[in-house]
């Protein structure tokens, strides 16, 4: 198997793009498919502070170093989310890998401000653990990048996360989130920093093979809460469509992307201010202030049922 | 495992539809499955003659089974598509179902026709023989039917054959596909006969149960050169959609009819009739009359050659 640039021996073979690659080429052609996604969905304007999402996993540690590779000036947020010993593991890949790096990371503890993590507030809550863990997230991550003057906040999506998020969407016909998928989610309002998935053409096999290959050391362990995501599940259907097919998926999600205007033509969600906290929502109070607010309520009365029983 | 309705001992669960059924009940279910579907999007106007397009399958028999018994004026029409023994199979099977029923049984041999089976057209013209196969059939159905005065063409496509095209229609996002699948394809011209898909609501393996239940034979064999065929790749990925979360299929199918609009802002392509036999072709000659004339030509040639060497 011989690289198709330069006929050295390839280390990869993409059977969705008909080429095989040695180590160097590959590298090239992940930090260039990369900048061609930033600016085919005009991601970034040059000169933008971009601030990144590092959960510490291979997606958005790649992301990280592939943005910082192709001149971006990036810093780095980290939420711990306080599930048991995996956010502590999480936290510290996080900050090893970033110390070599010359770029800020800041981080947010849940816990300092929920007074718990995702599995003690899911449980008090009795809600799903993986529902509430994204809602937080995306919740403390816009509020972060606005509140330190970020214009684009970039996760780490990959290929397979949004075609499977598309798969669920389009196998249900969610025509308003059909409408709104895409790399680039442009602020709406001065409240909503802009989302960018840089690496969205990126398959997470590449991903993989770019930590790797160049040497990143990442954190591996799957979250305890994910077994049985629907996500795991639609990935693994659209991995045996891939088999069949080679180049469905990517295919799957461009030219969704081209014909996404046929979905444009939809109602919006109203926004407004969220009575506690002033960030947007489309309820008088958004869900992560509502999840405080039950949080706070639930340990007031158990402390109210100890101080009754002890009195 | 008790009957939903009756609480006798169940012979089917069906999770997709939270259900457990015996005999009777599953039978009488398959029956206003049908029926709803016919009514719900208008397949037939009642008293309407109806030609169903019966190759032996258990999709086929089960449809001429059903409509029968839902009092709809049936008769069948079965095409030898010259398949080596296959289709000699086929015929036998067909013939022995319609013998017990009141109703009259169309032949059409394409050998007679053409000269020959799909294999051998097939392999002298250099083409796949599905695409071939399928195109052939298609046209002798719509001629038939409309020479001989029916207004409708029922065919025994279920919802995994329903569901497969989707996925491939949307896995590409062909919008003009998009735009015309349905259950029911109305007539948009004089030569083009209303083609109907009654069991479009009823999953492959709910076809199958009732085949089984109601003592149907059906012709069980493959087609030997189905192999590989895309359609079966996709139906496997929707199985594992299925696996993972019952009901999807349905789900998938149903909810796409119900946002179906979106696709409907299209380009048609204009029609004309073929300049050899007038039947409607988007192109100068249709595609079956161009295949019968290369046929011919390549025969022709064929005796020639033979001819000048004995010469």
């Amino acid at each position: 198997m011989k690289c198709k640039q330069c006929e050295k021996k390839a280390v990869i073979r993409l059977r969705a793009h008909h080429i095989s690659l040695c180590r160097e080429d590959f590298l090239a052609f992940v930090l260039n498919r990369v900048q061609r996604t930033i600016d085919k969905y005009k991601i970034f304007v040059p000169g933008e502070r971009v601030l990144v999402a590092v959960s510490g996993g291979k997606d958005s540690l790649a992301l990280f170093d592939i943005l910082q590779r192709l001149g971006y000036a990036v810093e780095g947020l980290h939420i711990d989310m306080g599930i048991d010993g995996f956010s502590q593991r999480a936290r510290n890949v996080v900050e090893d890998f970033l110390a070599k790096r010359d770029a800020p990371l800041h981080l947010h503890a849940l816990g300092e401000e929920a007074g718990a993590g995702v599995p003690e507030i899911a449980s008090q809550l009795q809600r799903p653990p993986c529902s509430l863990c994204g809602m937080m997230r995306r919740y403390v991550m816009n509020r972060f990048a606005r509140e330190k003057g970020f214009t684009a906040l970039a996760t780490g999506h990959n290929l397979d996360d949004e075609g499977a998020t598309l798969l669920g969407n389009v196998t249900s016909w969610q025509i308003g989130y059909l409408a709104r998928q895409s790399p680039l989610l442009p602020s709406t309002h001065p409240k909503l920093v802009t989302k960018a998935k840089p690496l969205a053409l990126l398959a997470e096999r590449e991903v993989l093979a770019y930590c790797l290959l160049r040497g990143i050391e990442f954190h591996e362990e799957q979250c305890p809460h994910s077994k049985g995501a629907t996500s795991r599940n639609h990935k693994e259907v659209l991995n045996l469509l891939e088999y069949y097919s080679p180049g469905s998926k990517i295919r799957f999600y461009q030219e969704f992307l081209k014909n996404q205007r046929i979905f444009s033509a939809i109602e919006s969600h109203a926004l407004q201010e969220c009575s506690v906290c002033g960030s947007l929502t489309t309820r008088e109070t958004c869900q992560f202030c509502t999840v405080l607010g039950k949080l706070r309520g639930s340990s007031r009365a158990a402390s109210d049922r100890i101080g009754a029983s002890k009195g």
